[in-house]
């Protein structure tokens, strides 16, 4: 990489790990023998998409429509909007569920009359489970209302119960791989208890769970058909807090120029703000930080300096407390590495990536 | 507006409330004296750029050197990049300072001495100061300093010393008028100890400061030439809990449709995450909110329901903590405005707005 064809703010793509990272996550599913259906959502890369292939990758998951129909148009044929539908899109659904087949996400039956009343073409239906996250699904134990859904999809000629999904997020407080073994065990817990509980005429549905730290450290898949974690592709330094991997993971950084120096503080000010790295953080040691801060060669970045962090955005500045060597080490006109607490956030606001031998890689555009 | 064109997360913006601020901070400029020179980060958008000219407005601030590029290339002819001047982009610079009546931050003589090596065109300069938001910049009693950065600018003759800039981002910590008032009042002692002790042989030098506070508030611009507040455009919820302005004054909302409902939780899902408002939060009694929720109709967003906020985003999911009555009256399938925690970076995650009229009004693009 030519290190002086860089003057502002840019995403760098370690491609090696990231597909590193890639075949690691497919290695383990194809081990456990369940299919992943990765989430797009962290690259929204029609390239990443196409590495995702080379793996074997045949279905995928998106969070939104606009997402959808992108991958849908780089020849995606199996695709899971894992959202709650939101029947005000129904146009351009039906436009894709003629296109591909199609996996919705339902959480109520008043989004499956109107599904079923708008319709034009099969879907695939997905009933969300909350299994802890506290975000959108029903719990496993409200059996009586799974019912309800489950029937009123059955009742309806366009919708084909596919199974059950869930995004175990609460698995994102977890410190360590013990507390990321505790949350999945608990997943594991309430697919089993569903499994005994729920009885479906058609045998052969499936549940996905969709979180990068269990999918990266879980060692059992009991009862689980698909993953589709998004995350592991680049992770992050809050996975590495989380206890999913470890710094040699993260396959992202942004390179950030040094604009100035202020000796009493001991600060470093970089153009990376929030509008580049976004205004994700995280607790580390006590210090909220948004992000870590690595010298850049041609070759890509490096260990990251110790004590040294982003402590502070604003839209354009960020600031980086440093120790005294990476202080005097640091100059002007430099430019620094810094490893983002959230890739997926990061890498929404930056919307491109350059390899570290200079290739440009692009995301779906803005919608 | 036709809300039935609304289908997914909109950037809504009132345009009548954005001319009365525009006009209301003009008024107040010309009242006091000062030159108003708009930083035009908040919006980014040369439709926007349009009413400010129409206000009067004939030199502008922005954040970066593709900003500039922008409003350049929008007919905009006098520029200031409140930003520590980047040298790695030098040539674009030398390509706007051709082009257009240029103003550059200088933060070090480093910078100094190479920008008078490559440019080959005019600018103009600023040695920044800063007045206690600890960003970047020089404190005004760093004297010593101020002086071997104005010598060095006086010796390089492609750049004219145009006199100070500071951004007084420490108003941002005020939670009243009258905590913003002290910090003013500290940044113009500052000023006035500055007139006082530095010694210039251009008697006609100026000084520009920059915050949406206190030039909401000020109500003395003693010692100050120029303001380049932002956000006062928009304005924004963080705005309102400075004491910068009313809810009433905020002139942009994110139409969110409504994908869920959660009666135990009392709590409602929106498309609406942290790609569309950005991850900025604020405190408010006590909890830390991302936007608060009003309800939507064809002429706009009205007051905020009580006790209703969004206490957490993800990616795409906007969750909303209700109270009984909004919990009650809100359906899915609705469509809800959420005022944004900070507009700036929510305008910047859409990259377009649509006004209450159904008008589309770009941004510039991602660069």
């Amino acid at each position: 990489m030519n290190l002086s064809s860089i003057s502002k703010p840019t995403l760098l793509l370690d491609k090696k790990q990231c597909q590193a990272n890639i075949d690691s996550m497919a290695f383990k599913a194809s081990k456990h023998n369940v299919l992943l259906k990765p989430h797009m959502k962290t690259h929204q890369s029609a390239k990443i998409g196409d590495w995702l292939q080379q793996s074997g990758v045949k279905a995928i998951t998106v969070s939104s429509v606009d997402m959808a129909e992108y991958f849908a148009n780089h020849n995606w044929k199996d695709i899971t909007i894992a959202f709650p539908i939101n029947i005000r899109e129904i146009s351009r659904i039906n436009r894709l569920a003629e296109k591909i087949t199609l996996t919705l996400l339902v959480v109520s039956e008043k989004s499956i009359r109107l599904l079923s009343q708008e319709l034009n073409h099969p879907v695939n239906i997905y009933i969300e489970l909350d299994t802890g996250s506290n975000r959108t699904g029903l719990k496993t134990d409200q059996l009586k209302e799974i019912y309800t859904l489950y029937n009123s999809i059955n009742d309806a000629p366009e919708l084909n119960f596919r199974g059950f999904y869930s995004h175990p997020g609460h698995s994102y407080n977890s410190r360590s791989k013990g507390e990321i073994r505790k949350v999945h065990k608990s997943v594991l817990d309430q697919i089993e208890y569903l499994r005994e509980n729920f009885q479906a005429s058609q045998s052969n549905y499936s549940i996905c769970i969709g979180d990068t730290p269990c999918c990266s450290t879980g060692q059992s898949f009991e009862g689980i058909d698909h993953i589709s974690p998004g995350n592991f592709a680049f992770y992050d330094l809050m996975q590495t807090r989380i206890g999913s991997c470890n710094l040699d993971h993260i396959a992202v950084a942004l390179a950030a120029p040094v604009v100035a120096k202020f000796p009493k503080r001991r600060q470093i000010v970089v153009h990376g703000g929030a509008v580049h790295l976004s205004k994700d953080s995280m607790n580390f040691n006590g210090d909220t930080i948004f992000g870590m801060v690595s010298p850049l060669s041609r070759k890509g970045w490096s260990e990251p300096y110790p004590s040294t962090f982003v402590t502070a955005l604003s839209q354009e500045h960020g600031i980086i407390q440093c120790s005294q060597d990476s202080f005097s080490e640091i100059q002007e006109g430099d430019l620094l590495a810094v490893l983002p607490v959230h890739s997926c956030l990061t890498a929404d606001c930056m919307r491109k990536f350059k390899t570290l031998r200079g290739t440009s890689i692009t995301m779906m555009p803005r919608p």
